[in-house]
């Protein structure tokens, strides 16, 4: 993104902008005719002109907002409305979801035309969605130097460094002065963004160091740069993870990075930009699977796309709930006998999923940072045993208590309290597992784990309950 | 956070160092030594010294890391080796619950010198942390104007745009030309970090606009600011909302900016760094109210602490549970008749609840981005129970197939399928609902919903299924 035309000029403006809410009320309105005339021609003519004008006056990203808030029909007209030179950045703001269903509406040469705005990287972050022969009109568009940026930048997956990185930086040679480059700067109309620093290469264009712009200014002009330059800095290869990058930008608090091949050669950069959308992604990915769903919706998708974004974990689901099921089967005979067994085993399964859910979720966070070696696994594992038992004891105690004075039965009470105890401590023993267990197996823990710990302490809570019960209270 | 020692050089070593395991293992076998001399005295020599060598090494930050992920009396002997001098910088970087365990360890006198090396914004994040006389102690060590800062900034909450700010910032008066400043600017040792642009300010302190530090450095000498400047930018007030500037940085791909008063007058910044913290708090917040988790934990906290931490979600849960059995209560007659019901009800229960929760996220995640408004709530509710019905039919049939297969009775299939799909659409409704109306009661619809939305699945779901059955099953 190399726009920055934001327009605003106080905070209470930027709350009707950021939330976007009184223009798209507006838009709402204007986009609302009556369902009849709405595939038969264009917008009324004033009111065309009315939209255009918001539309022009709207930052790409607040575009995108308003797009992504829009049913699909008066989304595609707002769409047709966009100035065609502003089709790639927008393009580049929306989910992909939201996406799809624009450039599904646009032909060849439009889309050809909305790259031509962007950089290669950019290109590349939107190549997977683009149809085979735009992106081969594309590559035919651009310099020799460009192409070979985008090769770059689309051998590398979106959650490495060099999916996050781009081409737009400065470089300096060291054996030139300050003056040189500072004269080498004024030439430029402006510089990128996130240019807090040029990068330094020598003749072969291996990267020496950096250059911070604020020193620059601070240091007189006939001191050369190698003498300015700081050359321990933090680098990245393109084949880093993101999720490392993203953990450096955070812990030192920097606005670019440069990238440099196996060969110490400097190949882009990463900007905090980038990386400020990578950890917002990165965390709806996960509140997206922890609710269950594949990935980001369009608010207003077709039903059959819905169904396709949900169907895995209900399936999922389904399965985990037929085997509890199936060992609720085994206890047939114990429920006849006593039916309060029927009422009071979701309590014991409930709890214990809650509770593995708090173990599991503190884990995979701890994973997440690096926290979790071989050397405190031990220590883990006896605090959370620690903690299960003394929850086992409060909280079994608790729901022995509700099932005596419901079922007045001393000994349903007892069993109950057991089965909380023992539950709770599978719980605990699987919710710091199954964490480790999948990231030793080079899988995402924060993907899955949830439900696999419900899973285990459903069947196990309903297999212990009715199992003590059966030993104890059933004769 | 002024400090940026990374030493490091390339992306293998980042690994090292951001993961921190090497180091980390290290620090544990240094530190760990027989039971019985743990509490008896300082390490032997030569550890302390490699140890210390280590330590000086590291940014504040991955010390922070390092002190996390190790248990308490580890910490503790890595704390009393850490440099005085670095003692503020991580104390702000530690995790709110491992900060209390260093300051209990720490007396008055050590936590105001610690304090010594932070800015004031950044004593205002500590403060809440600190014994009431400590803070007197530091209110008597600064200046006037830090006084005022410190007051400015503890006045504000951690969630708005002032609870974000810091007073770091560089200001220029408009009237005065570019070699004024730049002189200015050589006079100083180094900029701030994250400076990026200069403020301009006229003589009475009023914003009246920005110059970038890029620009400066290729414009001509003689030029007034005023000239330069952009008058047109986005400014806040301490009292916006962080997830505000949070998503204007995001979108506008910001690295600072203003915050003035009602009066106009400047009184911060916001920096992208401290709305990188928000961001990743924010999310973690979320991911922990999602796992059932009060707030961020201390991996090795002492067990009553994590009991604490985790009681109010097992409260809650267990309420709903309990209610859950009282329905299925109500039908022990009709369980005693059939008790297919009780291995069956489970499916129905679990699915609703999935299926809700799945409904929640998408709608919790669009509120957020604020693209939920009342003129397209009818259509997210038609979306939502349009998917609920075609996925009621869809596994409502497999798990009728299920039912029938298992107990060979075709009335009991159809009644699981009828309930599944009734659940799913009380799920649709309710998951569209429950959100909107935590936004509208002014609460945050991120917490709590999901476990709302899951007692009404479950005691709905038992109530229709075993409803359902009773109607027509039993006689």
């Amino acid at each position: 993104m190399s726009e920055k035309d934001v327009d605003l000029t106080s905070a209470e403006e930027v709350l009707g902008r950021v939330t976007g809410l009184l223009r798209r009320k507006l838009v709402a309105e204007l986009a609302h005719r009556p369902d009849h005339a709405r595939h038969e021609g264009p917008l009324p003519a004033q009111n065309v002109a009315e939209l255009q004008q918001l539309l022009d006056a709207l930052h790409p990203a607040d575009i995108a907002a308003l797009l992504e808030a829009l049913p699909l029909d008066e989304r595609l007209a707002v769409w047709d409305l966009v100035k065609a030179d502003r089709d790639g950045d927008i393009l580049l703001e929306v989910s992909d979801a939201v996406r799809e269903t624009l450039i599904a509406h646009m032909d060849a040469p439009e889309l050809v035309a909305a790259t031509g705005q962007l950089d290669t990287d950019e290109i590349a972050d939107l190549a997977p969605d683009l149809p085979r022969e735009v992106m081969q009109d594309v590559f035919r568009s651009l310099s020799a130097e460009e192409r070979e940026q985008l090769r770059e930048a689309m051998s590398y997956p979106e959650d490495t460094v060099g999916g996050l990185m781009d081409f737009d930086m400065l470089t300096v040679r060291d054996d030139v002065s300050v003056e040189v480059v500072l004269r080498y700067l004024r030439r430029l109309d402006e510089m990128p963004d996130h240019t807090d620093q040029l990068f330094v290469v020598d003749r072969a264009g291996v990267f020496k160091g950096v250059v911070a712009v604020s020193r620059l200014i601070v240091t007189d002009l006939e001191i050369a740069i190698a003498d300015i330059m700081s050359g321990d800095v933090l680098t990245f290869h393109p084949e880093d993870k993101a999720q490392e990058a993203a953990l450096a930008f955070e812990r030192y608090d920097l606005v670019s990075a440069p990238v440099v091949d196996a060969a110490g050669e400097l190949v882009g950069r990463v900007t905090v930009n980038a990386v400020v959308d990578y950890i917002r992604d990165r965390s709806e990915t996960e509140m997206l699977s922890a609710g269950g769903l594949r990935e980001e919706e369009d608010l207003f998708a077709p039903l059959w796309k819905s169904v396709k974004n949900r169907w895995t974990w209900l399936a999922i689901n389904l399965v985990t709930a037929f085997i509890a099921s199936r060992v609720i089967g085994i206890f047939e005979g114990s429920i006849e006998k006593i039916v309060a067994l029927a009422a009071l085993m979701p309590i014991i399964a409930g709890i214990g999923g809650n509770s593995g859910n708090q173990t599991t979720t503190m884990i995979v966070r701890a994973i997440a940072l690096g926290q979790v070696s071989a050397a405190n696994a031990a220590k883990l594992y006896s605090k959370e045993i620690g903690v299960s038992v003394l929850n086992g004891l409060i909280w079994g105690g608790v729901v022995g208590l509700f099932a005596f004075f419901i079922y007045h039965d001393w000994r349903l009470g007892l069993v109950m309290t057991c089965a909380m105890l023992l539950n709770l401590l599978l719980a605990a023993v699987m919710g710091v597992s199954i964490p480790i267990a999948m990231q030793k197996l080079g899988r995402d823990p924060a993907v899955g784990s949830s439900v696999m710990i419900t899973a285990i302490t459903d069947s196990g809570g309903f297999f212990i309950f009715l199992g003590l019960a059966t030993l104890f209270l059933v004769r």
